[in-house]
């Protein structure tokens, strides 16, 4: 089967194309576009050890879209665009939908109720299924809602204090995002050391998130009811104190500028007044810039902070993980992260860090360290493209 | 010197009265009024092993300390009003005054910024501040704030990912609160156990915190910028996704309810739909109540989450210390904190924890525990008065 898996920006369309079945799967191609509606789009598809790329006026993700499936026939991945067979997304916030999914109607509304609490996230999503949906009637969509993996968070971990109608009825809750990146080192852990049952996963990127894993399955999740919520991220707020709300709007801010600002002026960005980019942020601290010294320390206790509870949630942990951009390429942050871990078993070996390449699965633990600690590459598209060949298979076989 | 340690209610009064000096104390009084403004208020007043007790109109706190201060001449428990040589407070939200201070103009103009923040605590404090100026003018106040034992609680652990100039403009951080409760727990874990130097202590009452302690300096506490974060509380929220806020106003729900409902309807309260009182909602939730067993579930999660992290703060805890109406008297709630924490040490004794009496100090870790697990009843109005006697005599030995 042929799968695009898309992964959509505002403004930008980014895919993998897959054949895949029910063991293996290939991956025929890689593309992006970016500046949509925006003119002089510039895209590029790589195609094996051939690449191809050039600038041209893009609408929408529709027009995106479009215009890659027929560079690919000409680039000689596809021999007609009908051979996709499904579209896979990455979709963010399906409130109570579980797991992934055929979208159809009832699946774009649900997005749309939840958008209200994922602005970035779902808008352009359901923008680009519906048009999708207009100009490639005949491939079916599957939305892998990054929710799905944490369903099996028990509920007394879900909750917040608040009344009860707001949970029942409104669905204020936590839900836990990052299903795709967690599932998927869920699932390689698994094959690379099939005696570690409990793992801790530290997805640290543009958006940050800790998980607690236990047989496979997700226990906690610091994401809360959005994907705003948790440890820093590098320009959301993370955890904040709902009531510290009153002492700025006291200060005569409005309820728009401030969640503005707490959605995408915050986070590292926002308390280091330099970057959105770990990097720079870092270049600035050893600088001697304080406020992005004091950025990097918040932002590892930060995720200190979810890796205690989640060892208790766990009972220690046999591995500890690290994926993302910065979980994979950022060894400074890593060191600091594991200091004063001892007490629950984990060393980490500090030259093994330093040398770690974040593009190769290493093992980081020193030899007297009871858990094991890995850098993994995340390999979201791959779950989706999974996902999405299961959906459809089920499908296929229910109409057979 | 004798010092009367003031706790306000909005509409009650409670206080104990101290003959005090650098290294003994004893308490000479302890009395209470409720029902300020209300009419028929019932007022009692205990010294030594008398009673005296009776109904009578009090129209605020300055009128119930007028009428108390008699009552201990009355009592014989003061020769005369005169003696009062200072009073203390346990005042909750100075924002950046540090420690305990005499209060003046500055202090409760501080507190007045403050008070949007702290709406449940600040302003009936600075109300009877100003009334005991004017009906005992001779007798100096002095104001020791909640937050002041965690102000050594380092910056990254005090800020959120917020844009910086709320931070150093707004003073929008984590403060942490129940300093006077941790602070004495802090020091009576240092006189049972010289050789623990890392405490955990969960003040879980009608609020609810836990505190990192090490060398007696507080490191971290589950209180953020607000009394109302944290853990669940009685009746307020604790922690909570600041953008789940959109889903409520999209709910149509407005700003004041919303707040008013996270305020006081939230909590153990808000989510058992039963009670904010622990007994009734452990009764409730052993009655087969689903959403009682939940809150109570929720409630031992929330406690586990800080607990868990603040391992990880300290590298380990000697000590795990329950206090506060929940933490001294419910062992059930004991147990089920205590669970799954065998990875740091923490093995509670279960026959021990059954058969502590909450109102005495007890060990209940097991033998091969490498934690100390204790329930230590607190005394918050011993480290107030104290810290009264200590601004005092400073302030006396300056001005001679």
């Amino acid at each position: 089967m042929i799968v695009l898996v898309a992964n959509l920006g505002s403004t930008s369309f980014k895919y993998k194309l897959y054949n895949i079945d029910a063991d293996t799967e290939t991956v025929l191609a890689v593309g992006e576009a970016d500046r949509l509606g925006l003119g002089q789009s510039i895209w590029s598809v790589s195609i094996g050890d051939t690449e191809i790329e050039g600038v041209v006026d893009l609408a929408d993700h529709a027009a995106a879209i479009e215009h890659h499936l027929s560079q690919l026939v000409v680039g000689g991945a596809l021999e007609s665009m009908d051979q996709v067979q499904a579209i896979g997304f990455k979709a963010v916030h399906g409130g109570p939908i579980s797991g992934a999914v055929l979208v159809d109607d009832q699946v774009l509304d649900t997005m749309q109720q939840f958008a209200d609490v994922a602005p970035q996230h779902n808008p352009p999503y359901i923008a680009a299924m519906k048009a999708f949906k207009k100009t490639l009637p005949n491939i079916p969509q599957v939305a892998a809602f990054e929710t799905a993996f944490h369903q099996t968070i028990p509920p007394s971990r879900q909750v917040y204090g608040i009344p009860h109608e707001w949970v029942s009825e409104l669905g204020v809750r936590r839900y836990g995002f990052h299903g795709a990146s967690h599932r998927y080192i869920a699932t390689r852990m698994a094959e690379l050391a099939p005696k570690v049952k409990t793992v801790i996963n530290s997805h640290l990127g543009g958006s940050c998130s800790i998980c607690a894993i236990k047989d496979g399955q997700s226990q906690a999740n610091s994401f809360g009811m959005t994907a705003q919520s948790g440890t820093f991220h590098a320009s959301r707020v993370g955890d904040f104190d709902v009531f510290a709300l009153l002492k700025l709007f006291a200060a005569g801010l409005d309820q728009e500028t401030i969640f503005k600002k707490l959605g995408s002026e915050s986070g590292l960005l926002g308390l280091s007044g330099v970057s959105s980019d770990m990097r720079e942020v870092q270049r600035a601290a050893n600088d001697g810039n304080e406020q992005a010294q004091l950025a990097v320390e918040a932002f590892v206790e930060s995720c200190r902070h979810y890796i205690g509870s989640y060892l208790a949630v766990l009972n220690g942990a046999d591995a500890l993980v690290f994926t993302g951009g910065i979980g994979q390429h950022e060894a400074a942050i890593r060191t600091a992260i594991c200091r004063d871990l001892e007490f629950a078993g984990i060393r980490l070996d500090e030259v093994k860090n330093q040398e770690a390449k974040g593009n190769e699965e290493t093992r980081l633990d020193a030899p007297d360290s009871r858990t094991q600690i890995w850098v993994l590459p995340t390999n979201e598209e791959w779950v989706v493209a999974r996902q999405t060949f299961q959906v459809l298979n089920k499908k296929n076989n229910e109409g057979a």
